[in-house]
């Protein structure tokens, strides 16, 4: 059934030609066409926009669209839209924000906006007379790149600085020019890469005028950086110690406290459970990035470099228990956007986006990273009290139960039956068969 | 407009009654709630799968759904279905599959499948007593184990090592269980989580007796770790420097190999630009993963945490030049599976998954990381030749032709007039304005 020699052309096939390719090549099933055709959007314009937004592209892949209300962050009672697929991570967030939001809600602040891009760059010249050609000829080249960033300037942002690195220890003859950025409410990639791109081949040819040598410099590559930690939130939850105390938890707020901040430190020294401690919190982050239509790759490769950054993988949250305070904070750069990109293409990311409130990038940042927080506390609150398992199959067995096409009637006796036994597939299966027959 | 109060019982609302509370509170716009339920699917049962997946959902958020035809992996033809929203990536996995089915292919293996579960516990006791007891509890904490393990020991899996750390020098009191898994085609984490919470348990209870002592161990958390550096799969791709020629490149092999190899070491000694290397992979890597059903962030924080792993956050790509050979590798940890989860409750990523012809874990593995390659490979040619910017902007070109509602004839002209023009919002729109006036 593979394909056996290559095609050609295959991305000026229609769709449907395209989806009969790979039925006559891969899937000899007419319910697999049929599948596919049916998550086409009725409307023909926006199906067209979903489709142009990737290449190749044969139908919609559909990813849950849920909503965590109650959120209070900042004082405001806020509507969090969230975008996965995995169960339970709604749900945890839902009572994170709901614990939380009888104790003060979450605190969000933005530390700073500033976001990177690189020149890299071979040269020859020595690193002391490219520092000095560099010193002369920099406001030329913002002066040069001021076409491009006119309209940035105008809504209150541009480059903040440019300077040269000597990184020839790293690698011979390897240097970069180092540029900070305020791209207010744009993620600001393109914006980012058509400045650097421009200014790479401007300080090419004023670095070759001056040295008098053609091939002083040897551009690698312009682009922007997706580390950018000093584009950071923190989000914060603190409360009395004894105001921890919850029926649903059962036991002191003291034990809470200690079990939670526990759980935080393991996570600082232990990289294995760090980097499941984080997976966690770009549950919740990656949620909010993908409803908003930000790219959820670009902020999962910050937090996780940020995560490293003193030369050990270590959790992003923090904990501390101090003059009968609790305390819980997350720290984490991203760089998104709330123009731009896909946030007013996509149609729901615009809906996303409007029952956040038409948020500015620092107010998608902060609620972002809040919701981290939210995901990381119900997380770790599970853990350390009845576990994990508890939870997450309960949500398995309702997918199986789906799966086994169970009646409501059934569901209910399902899930009373297992509440006091382990869920698997292969027991939910005996079980709804037993009652069947 | 914003809620002003804390809503109740809003978990338990029907989904016409949750979207109602969004118009009422936060949207008040009809379209609102018809764009969000034009997206649910005709057919209820599949709807209410969806739904299920999640809670609080209101809608299906759609994600293009492409392939990528021709994809030479191991000597066989594939077709990977992509499920990514950023323009250019799905077309530069194409580019990749289309320059190196002509040179061999990419070829991968599967280098380890080890999967990883930790018991963190807090232990008064002395290292040394400790390491005692575990010795002489060992085979009792496998033993009592076996009943959840029967079933994956028959599909070939099972507890691959079961050992004590201690690590009490990182944190006071602190150890583990650490366990190794093999978990055969299931990403395995109800498994391994199920296993770990009984092994607690009963470690607990072991330790107690023993020791007579009841609280010698307090149990802190017991779950599977999502960094598997030894679940690894090398990815790969080797040929003649000679054949590295191609009229689209438009250099010769040799300076072409020089270029991207630069570009590859480059990343390995850079962090900032290490960050949006392994950004790029992840395109290829999260698109896959996406469309099989697994869990995108679980891959991201494995991969990170791996690309820190000798204490400097690094790309994750090698390639070198060696007697005429140009080479370029990816290996990658990744924990995924193509049974259970959402594999086959999905109804698009059975589509998906029957694409690639119904693989095992291992295959997927392979498939994944060499997409990741591909990725990396199409990103580097781009930003080592003509810039990253030009096909970026042919993308969002069209993007902006939507939302401008561009007829076709309108759409040619403008990319047409775009051949020599940079990009961006404003331009495009005088320019459709200009030829419709």
């Amino acid at each position: 059934m593979k394909q056996n020699k290559m095609i050609k052309g295959f991305s000026k096939f229609t769709k449907e030609q395209k989806i009969d390719f790979i039925l006559k090549n891969y899937v000899n099933d007419q319910t697999t066409k049929n599948m596919l055709e049916s998550f086409w959007h009725h409307n023909q314009n926006i199906q067209k926009t979903l489709d142009e937004f990737s290449e190749n592209t044969i139908s919609n892949f559909p990813l849950p669209f849920g909503v965590v209300p109650n959120f209070l962050l900042n004082d405001e009672i806020h509507c969090v839209p969230m975008v996965i697929e995995e169960s339970s991570v709604v749900a945890a967030c839902a009572n994170s924000a709901n614990f939380w939001g009888k104790r003060g809600g979450f605190k969000a602040e933005v530390l700073g906006v500033k976001k990177v891009g690189q020149v890299h760059f071979m040269s020859s010249l020595s690193s002391k007379y490219l520092y000095e050609i560099f010193n002369e000829v920099k406001e030329d080249l913002l002066n040069d790149a001021l076409p491009l960033i006119e309209k940035m300037e105008k809504r209150g942002g541009g480059i903040l600085s440019l300077s040269l690195k000597d990184m020839s220890n790293e690698l011979d003859n390897y240097f970069q020019l180092f540029l900070e950025f305020d791209t207010c409410d744009a993620m600001g990639a393109n914006f980012i890469n058509s400045v650097l791109e421009r200014m790479a081949k401007k300080f090419k040819e004023l670095v070759a005028q001056r040295s008098n040598n053609e091939s002083a410099i040897e551009v690698v590559m312009s682009i922007l950086s997706n580390f950018t930690p000093e584009c950071l939130v923190r989000a914060k939850v603190e409360c009395d110690i004894d105001e921890l105390e919850d029926p649903r938890i059962g036991m002191s707020g003291l034990e809470f406290a200690t079990r939670i901040k526990r759980a935080v430190d393991i996570a600082r020294v232990d990289k294995y459970r760090a980097t499941t401690h984080n997976k966690g919190i770009f549950n919740g982050v990656d949620a909010v990035i993908l409803a908003s239509g930000n790219d959820f790759r670009a902020v999962e490769a910050c937090g996780h470099t940020y995560a490293s950054r003193d030369g050990q993988y270590r959790g992003l949250t923090r904990a501390s228990i101090k003059e009968n305070k609790f305390s819980m904070w997350l720290d984490l750069p991203l760089a998104v956007g709330t123009v731009g990109g896909l946030t007013s293409l996509h149609p729901l990311s615009k809906t996303a986006l409007e029952i956040m409130g038409r948020p500015s990038a620092k107010n998608l940042m902060m609620l972002t990273v809040a919701a981290g927080l939210a995901q990381n506390f119900g997380a770790l609150r599970s853990l350390v009290t009845t576990g994990i398992q508890k939870g997450h199959m309960k949500m398995h067995l309702m997918n199986i139960l789906n799966q086994l096409k169970a009646t409501e009637k059934e569901r209910l006796q399902a899930v009373d039956y297992f509440k006091t036994e382990t869920v698997s597939f292969q027991k939910t299966r005996e079980f709804i068969e037993k009652i069947r027959s």
